[in-house]
């Protein structure tokens, strides 16, 4: 139990979480623990970098042996110190890194950079790590790391990293911040995005995440007045509470978030467990958070930068159409091929213009994609009234031009540039991207102008369809609000079916019209009142799985058949668990004329719990068709998960079908969606499986219910 | 008719018909029609360039105004050449380009090159298209073009083009071949290659394929002893004999063809149609054909070239497994996960390794992705260590090592690339692929030593597993004959359903028992022999879609059920299509316990019959989960097309259902394709939907069969 002042402290902390974290990214001074007048050492390359680059704070090297550090006057301990540093790196061996962290708490220092490894990445270190954690949650200390490489401020030249990547070229400025829980991919990413010419002057690698999350340093970068486009590399999220804040942060500060986040794989999330001893959270789960806040989930390093360099214009169109204009018909094919699988719209152009546009170049095919062939390079003021009819009247929010090697050849390009830069001066709202071929001196000119240049036309479509998804998340107004359930006490222990369905019709989520019933007349009164078929299900808290004993039989149509199947359920019951208490048979009316659908409710170790939609059957088991969204949610989100499975047509009628009731299932999903959010971290699990959607305002009902709770309270 | 001659010399040109496209790729001389002293123009590039090139052969440009041209003496027509050219292009107008062609022909000429546009990509120049084509046929000319962009082949300095792509560079020598059907496209590709510094000396684009089709291509250069791998790029293919002969060349050969092929999208094709006026046949369809013969289908033009690229090692596994040796443990793990997506198996070490080699490097990580941390830069023999180790006791046919900018830092490259070059050097048919950020210059010194270099980790990965799937296309051994299946003639019209049935019994495909009644009192005798529940359908010649009007009644348990069944198809068809000839009634065993298929045919314009293979009802009809494959094939390939589809584990047992005949399915599917095969274009379309897979050892039954007829012989 912490004292109360200090409990206070770490709320404030946690209230202010982004703000905290300025001493650690845009300090006035740095301690350096660790000191090494070797600047290629661990210890020396941060002193030897800040150095280089002219840090504007102080640089205060700790080395007991030392007067003085690469030209820097040192000190022998942190308590030598002539004034209390704003942060400080930590560069000594695990065994003294401990300590050194409760010294410079001591101290007053407000943050640590920790570079040292053998922490909780390896099985023996985490006992040293919660040891090193508990001195400086209780100073009230930011740390980064341990086990990290570090991060740069090149806008101060703050450069506490021993990353050897800056041997190639240093960052440039720009406004794209790097977030990366891997130091060596971090690096590849800074590194690769300087050789495209792409700024990153901030860049944090967060390794163990003792304390400092991605989460955190992404909420930062939203808070930043510097940093427009965040580009975040994760393996697993560690907690919910900042990530969540961070990416809410970013979505109302206009903030585009790009992120790669790996360990989908067996292979691959095992490797992540090994690596950074990540809580890799389902990965399925993960993807649903991310498109809730409209981050847009990069498959590949190169697709993060390509996104990111893009979103640097910051031009995100609400509703994206794409209008391309070609001198390559075969390029137009592709580029509408891609924009297709992306769910990218490509209006036609107007009849009119097309009109227009085929007699001023007799071949052209102004369709979209837009063929202006090459003979309007004879006259290329055709291509700038070509791209002027695509924004007037076309109306495209972006514009995507493939001029390959004719865009990079020296005697059109001048010509060209100028014809779309009037035409882009004309709408600068709009998104203009180009597929060139040139020179990095002529790309570096096209830029200048405003474009965005690609030479690859697949990959600028992927970024031109980013924008839109950015807008939209931009523009998304707040959903409804989950729907008002009463509060529902849990029992002490897991319910049997019949309990589990009375809990959930308290919270309004209906089932078939069923009965309980201890004896074989009993059931055959429940059937004729409901009508045959009926369903008949062992009756027991002991037994989960009825079907897996035998303990359900469906289809049964009348008296006889009730008494047969009664005394065959009890039988079965009896001799697969003789131990189990069993209470009678629950008698349902069978459903038919329904879609089979599956709820349920998981709980993620990260965000809690977590609701689940699919169809019955093979179509979750098998083609793992499923949507997902953390609790709760309202009927909009609900009704939106159900339409976004790909099987959704079989809901909306296939071939004579009639539509099923769409609004009763989402009415059910939402309500299933605040059970669980108020019930807790007991309720483990719930499975309707399977729910009948009956056609449009015959309702949705569930047919068999689990609630799997944990030990009571 | 042709005259016989002409009839024996075209059967000449197609069966020796990729060496026939000698002289448009290597000719000794060529004819310039339209010859133009101005080196910009459409008639001067191509003199220029091959001025500029040192072109091995004779230029004679045709220009009636002119004595010379360029430099070079000209001819005021082609009667008045001094000999006679090899090949000849045509640069003059539409008009008078089919009286060249003629003329060319004449002359005895043996190909031509044909710039000229406004042919069959234009509504008003198919006619003129095939007047010219029917002139070169008379000749026994081969044709490239019309409006194609040309040719190039760099190793003799040929340059039969008008692309101004050499602006910015000429090819590289190199082993790589292009074959595009856009000219633009084409020329793009070369492009980027040229940039990314990978030898494309031969570029063919065909334009409207009058006569040289992109199989004519491929084929040439899988005959052509200085190709070795081939890029292509077809929008959509005209013929498939041509084509077909071509893949089944390069397999031959060995050599790889990786090709994009787009127009997948309804606006993609539409423009693909108004662009080269391509016949795209059914996207999936060319899938399986290139799947057939090992092509890899390459998503992007960047990864085409990755794949390209990456094959001039001529290093193609059978077996593939990958291992990767990275210095960042997020690396390993982006990389599983993209190996894992592709289907690239990536083993772990032997244990007994892991152990030796953790001993090595105490943080190190062996398992496989192999993170030997930045500590083994310490001492760089110890990443040789770890190579040796993963290829002499790991086994792996592909290396992949992650270093990013370490491994392009001045301080570690030369005694890095020392170490994995005498690794390799042990092993020199692993294939090396290495993830590194460096300078152009640095990067040649690695590919240099026989590695190849990437950025992006995802992209090395994509082209690693592309290289295993070559090797499996090499190595396929010949499929099992298809079934021998008696000849069955067709009837003059689309039969009735129990006419279907027994054409298809004819071929031993099996349908469930059931018995043609002309009275209800037959239908109950043939019911009570076959056992209850029984189906009854209208059976009617002019009735295909039974289900639509009420035909079909399903569950019919008892005489009585019979009976008024029969009295109600018979009342249903009688309202619906009073015209209908009536038959009576056909009952049919009802099968249970089954798995619904769906088995098909379907008429492809450009390939054929083709056998279509799926689950039934919403699983192909909202899913598209369908396998397809050329007909006639054998059971092993009828058995890969069942056990394709997603849903394959429905088939194979899921949640305690039993395996369905898998074995049944496939003779059934393999007959069906020797029977669509044998029936010629007649056959329009099989529909046997659904096919009941019943339980391993029970067999297959149609329990439904159409069959569309076009009109008799």
């Amino acid at each position: 139990m912490l004292p109360v002042e200090e409990h206070a402290s770490h709320r404030r902390a946690a209230m202010n979480r982004f703000a905290s974290l300025d001493s650690l990214l845009h300090p006035g001074s740095v301690a350096v623990l660790g000191a090494s007048t070797d600047p290629t050492r661990i210890g020396g390359r941060p002193i030897a970098y800040m150095l280089s680059q002219g840090y504007q704070g102080v640089i205060l090297p700790v080395n007991p042996n030392r007067a003085e550090v690469q030209g820097v006057r040192a000190y022998p301990s942190v308590a030598d110190l002539p004034t209390t540093p704003d942060t400080a790196i930590v560069a000594v061996p695990a065994a003294q890194a401990v300590q050194a962290v409760d010294d410079l708490g001591a101290r007053g220092v407000r943050s640590a950079i920790v570079f040292t490894s053998g922490f909780a990445e390896v099985d023996a270190g985490a006992a040293l790590q919660a040891r090193m954690m508990e001195n400086a949650r209780r100073h009230g200390m930011r740390l980064l790391g341990p086990n990290c490489l570090g991060l740069f401020n090149a806008r101060i030249g703050f450069y506490p990293t021993f990353s050897s990547s800056f041997e190639n070229g240093w960052p440039r400025p720009g406004r794209v911040g790097i977030a990366s829980q891997s130091g060596a991919y971090g690096t590849h990413v800074f590194s690769t995005a300087r050789n495209r010419g792409i700024g990153t002057p901030i860049c944090v690698t967060t390794g163990n995440e003792g304390d400092v999350t991605i989460g955190d340093v992404i909420g930062w970068m939203a808070e930043d007045p510097d940093t427009d486009v965040i580009a975040a590399y994760a393996e697993g999220i560690r907690e919910a509470e900042s990530f969540l804040a961070a990416l809410a942060a970013a979505r109302a500060a206009r903030k585009p978030v790009v992120m790669m986040k790996v360990g989908t794989s067996t292979v691959g999330a095992h490797a992540a467990q090994s690596h950074t001893a990540s809580i890799a959270g389902d990965d399925a789960v993960t993807n649903a958070v991310l498109a809730e806040f409209g981050v847009v989930r990069a498959r590949t390093t190169e697709e993060m930068l390509d996104i990111a360099l893009t979103a640097t214009r910051r031009i995100y169109p609400v509703r994206n159409t794409l209008g391309v204009i070609t001198i390559s018909g075969g390029a137009g094919v592709l580029i509408s091929d891609a924009a297709e699988a992306l769910g990218l719209p490509m209006p036609e152009m107007p009849a009119a213009a097309q009109e227009r546009l085929r007699a001023l170049v007799p071949f052209s095919a102004p369709r979209n994609p837009v063929d202006c062939t090459a003979q309007a390079f004879n006259d290329l003021s055709l291509v700038g009234a070509f791209t002027d009819s695509m924004l007037d009247e076309g109306g495209y929010t972006s514009i995507f031009g493939f001029f390959t090697g004719v865009g990079g050849a020296e005697s059109m390009a001048p010509r060209l540039r100028a014809q779309l830069a009037a035409s882009m001066a004309r709408h600068p709202d709009r998104l203009w991207v180009l597929s060139i071929v040139a020179t990095p001196a002529r790309i570096a000119e096209y830029e200048a102008d405003g474009f965005v240049v690609f030479e690859d036309p697949t990959r600028a479509t992927v970024a031109i369809h980013a924008m839109g998804r950015f807008g939209e998340g931009f523009a998304q107004t707040p959903g409804l609000p989950p729907p008002a359930v009463p509060p529902i006490e849990l029992p002490l222990t897991t319910p049997s079916e019949a309990a589990a369905k009375r809990l959930l019709a308290q919270a309004g989520i209906p089932a078939a019209p069923e009965a309980a019933c201890a004896t074989a007349e009993e059931a055959v009164a429940a059937a004729e009142r409901f009508g045959y078929p009926v369903v008949l299900k062992i009756l027991s808290p002991d037994i989960i799985h009825k079907s897996d004993i035998g303990g359900v039989i469906v289809g049964v149509r009348d008296a006889a058949g009730v008494r047969d199947g009664v005394a065959s359920v009890l039988d079965r019951a009896r001799s697969a668990l003789p131990d189990a208490r069993v209470e009678g048979v629950l008698v349902a009316k069978q459903l038919r004329g329904g879609v089979e659908c599956i709820l349920g409710i998981t709980q993620d170790p990260v965000f809690g719990p977590v609701a689940v939609f699919g169809l019955g059957g093979i179509f979750v088991e098998v083609l793992r068709d499923v949507a997902l969204h953390r609790c709760p949610f309202g009927v909009d989100v609900a009704e939106r998960m159900i339409r976004s499975i790909r099987a959704a047509p079989v809901l909306l009628g296939v071939r004579g079908r009639p539509p099923a009731d769409i609004a009763a299932l989402a009415a059910m999903l939402s309500r299933l969606s605040v059970f669980a959010h108020q019930a807790g971290p007991r309720l483990r699990a719930v499975d309707l499986n399977p729910v009948f959607a009956m056609p449009e305002g015959e309702g949705a009902y569930a047919a068999d219910a689990v609630i799997e709770l944990g030990a009571g309270a």
